[in-house]
């Protein structure tokens, strides 16, 4: 398949999208980001790589990296990180602290805020420099040693994070934070804050496609631990929005507020796009668009 | 592979789980059926089928109907039943109005029993003898003229059915029901009340697994909205337990309080299971063990 | 006091509110009303009475006969109507069925339509022809023998009470109603359709203003039991606006949609009010003023 | 009326329920009270008093200093003040943030923690240095000069308060508190800390039965905020037990999780209670039944 030809496309057809979403502005690093770009890679398990538009600019992946902490504690916890965290569709939005009350301070699942807090919380247990830890984690995955935590961007978040910080507090007053709130909280700042391209988020997604392991080499996670993280992403990775993108996409995947979108073709490639304006529901308008488009021109989906 | 071979060590592993569900009982004729009883059945698009156990008897095959009548709808009306039903998991137990409540009468997706109800009212705008055109939908795609309704369970329904008839009646309130409250339960009592086999049912969903067409070249959907209803069945299949079955199995499906269980592998073959003891959330025990081990003995799944 | 001096500047002063509201208009009889009237009436424990305006016209007084069906239940039953049936202020609308599914079924309190429900049937389990006993004691409390349903009313409300429908058949699904859905709802849309002037009103309601008896000496209440039920109309009797009303008015009492709203002085007197346009949370706007105006002016409240 | 003959019989009959509550223990400094105590005190408007048992013992006050706060504010603000925080019952526990998720940011009253967690960043407008002035304002109205917080209650609040962060950081989100999180939690702390005897508190209450004015001629508030703060008082006071409460008891009061109880009856006097152990909704067992025998025994209420 000729995939630069279908790139190109796709960057042509989402164009007119431009100006339906609104690029997020909860911290000034984010609203000052140009709203009106768009880039796009694929990383193949052949090795190939296709790219377009702004796909080597790097941009706030916010809970993009979600998947990363989930992947890490997984990768050491196994099974037993779901002890305190579900892994159930929300139906709420990611930062709802409802569906917690109800639920006695189980977050529903690691995708939205409080369960990504209580995945930080375990790795914390395993890594008390997690910010270290996690960079150095992404960088490899990633294989590229210069991606970096935006240190504004965290400053900003932990400025305005009150809705995080709640949740924090809660979580913690049922028992399920083991470390202080401020250090769990500055981790999550922190991980929110990586700034990636899409050429990078491609790359370090790839090890989902190839039975969880990386092109170099390296067993991430194994093939079962990756095909269900995959279901995860499946089934949580949009927040209230999961069914909307799994029906018109079909791939499992993860967005983030920065206007990021990384989805998985299992056995084939990943797939990176990004474009800052995003929806009500806080996912990318045009990375909605493009992958839409990039499964019905390929015919590729899990389905 | 070795299909034959699998299925009977699925039988085997499975039946020490016996005990642990228990056979839905809220109305006679589920609470008679003997509740150790398992059966599994495999059809392919290559024309081949498996089974074992007691895949030739028929049961009570309750929601796994909403599929059916989800699919007549969106094969005649298309996009367009969005309007009045949502695509999101719900995070809340099938018969919950809470929800509905708080989306003001437009259930969440046509999984959960507000939305089936939905669905139904929607097909009787287009068939008024909504029961005998969906027996005769099913016999057709199944190829198979002696499916019947049981008139004794469509009874027993209709006598304790508060909850759905407490559904009709809010959806009616809110504008999201076109005919009468009596006539749209009467056709879902129906529907529920539809017996079928394993061997059955793995036949009447291949279409989902043959880009939309049957054996016989019938094409029931576009390939693309046979994708699409994937979708819906994998984020919103198993009620409140979606996100445990993707986790674990990986496959789209649908399951009913009788204690069956249909999963699709896209492109291959389509599966079912039945075995009549459900846990707390309305699911087979057996039968998502069995699909668990299916797919890991096969490692296939659409990850 | 010159207590006619006072309605008069109350209706006076009210006057101008005359827009801000709505009549309810559900339903055709409601809507028909001409909106723009207003009545007060006032009965006290020595047997004097005042009034002006509309007050000898009679309305549909809606939920207020909640307050007749309580009484009526109490006074048999005695506290036992508690067990099924909670004695605590929503924090919803009437008609929320939501806290009905978070409470299993028990409705929180006797002035919510589940509640009233469930009232409706405790009474039927003593009276199978709960109709005419009601029409009979309303009557007899009212010293008034020409006092009504109006069928048209229920008529109407029957053709659009899908949300009492809902109600019913929920609390049925909970086992909290004995006797058939449509058999309550009719007795509980035949008292809603009741039809009273604000005179008769507060006559009906003075015993609550005098120990319990009615002026011609009949005990309906002990004292006890009717401050307990003004305790309940204190913080239960105006749908989500309870604290609002308590605030501004400082007296127990109970609202209907039709734009009725009778108030109680323990010890001393009865006050009913009409005027049929009602603010978003179903409070006659004109209603609510004049019963602050009138606390203000007589320094009366039960604080 | 001999009132200390009814104190004396109220404590005698009271005494059975020790040991059917629990003293509040999820800080030291509140499990180490003794839990089988009980006292009682009386205030009248013409300057009696009357007590019985441990009457003079200081406790925990809790949140019954919430009214102090809320009078305040009121006599600083007047009405502007429900701007921020509505005065409905709230029909949730104390430290729900359900409702306030719902309600976006405004919490329902005064009296639930999130509500006061308002007046304090209210109070915080007009007095910078509010632990100060609080202080002095209840030592004024409680014409009592030793009346001091307790630091160990502080210090242990902050430490596992993180339901109440969860809060003060969740309404921050909404843009309804001004002041920082840590100061308006310490003042909060700060207020729930204050340590009062049941003679002090009924002293402290008594301008509430005086319309609004101390025994020595200070007007706390005007008669018309007086009463208005009763009716948030009887529709609000008893976190979800507010109905249990005016149903009982007939009399508008606060309580706290020290198991102190104050309850009012205008015109006449203040009554406060004190036994440590609590029912689930936080309220003394023993208070609840002796403030009920309370009106029983001398049939006053407001009803």
């Amino acid at each position: 398949m000729d995939f630069q030809k279908i790139l190109s496309e796709i960057q042509q057809e989402t164009e007119p999208l431009f100006g339906q979403g609104k690029a997020a502005n909860y911290i000034p690093a984010l609203s000052e980001v140009q709203p009106r770009q768009f880039g796009m890679a694929i990383s193949t398990v052949e090795g190939e790589r296709w790219s377009v538009g702004a796909a080597d600019t790097r941009f706030s992946i916010q809970s993009i990296s979600k998947v990363f902490a989930l992947a890490a504690a997984f990768r050491i916890w196994g099974e037993q990180i779901w002890q305190r965290v579900g892994k159930e569709p929300s139906g709420n939005p990611f930062n709802s602290l409802v569906q917690l009350e109800y639920e006695r301070g189980k977050p529903r699942n690691p995708f939205i805020n409080a369960g990504a807090l209580v995945i930080c919380d375990q790795l914390l247990g395993k890594f008390p420099d997690l910010k270290t830890e996690m960079l150095d984690f992404v960088r490899k995955i990633a294989r590229c040693n210069d991606i970096n935590f935006n240190p504004e961007v965290v400053e900003s978040e932990a400025k305005v994070g009150f809705t995080n910080a709640a949740l924090a507090n809660y979580l913690k007053s049922h028992g399920n934070l083991q470390h202080d709130v401020a250090t769990v909280l500055d981790s999550y700042f922190h991980l929110c804050s990586l700034e990636m391209s899409c050429c990078e988020l491609a790359d370090a997604f790839l090890f989902f496609a190839n039975r969880g392991k990386t092109p170099d080499g390296k067993q991430v996670l194994t093939l079962s631990q990756s095909k269900r993280l995959l279901a995860v992403m499946l089934t949580c990775g949009f927040y209230d929005e999961a069914g909307e993108f799994a029906f018109r996409v079909g791939l499992p995947g993860k967005s983030g507020v920065g206007g990021g979108i990384v989805a998985i073709i299992p056995g084939r490639m990943s797939v990176a796009v990004w474009s800052p304006e995003i929806n009500r529901f806080g996912n990318s308008v045009l990375g909605m668009q493009a992958l839409e488009l990039f499964t019905t021109k390929t015919e590729i989906s899990v389905f």
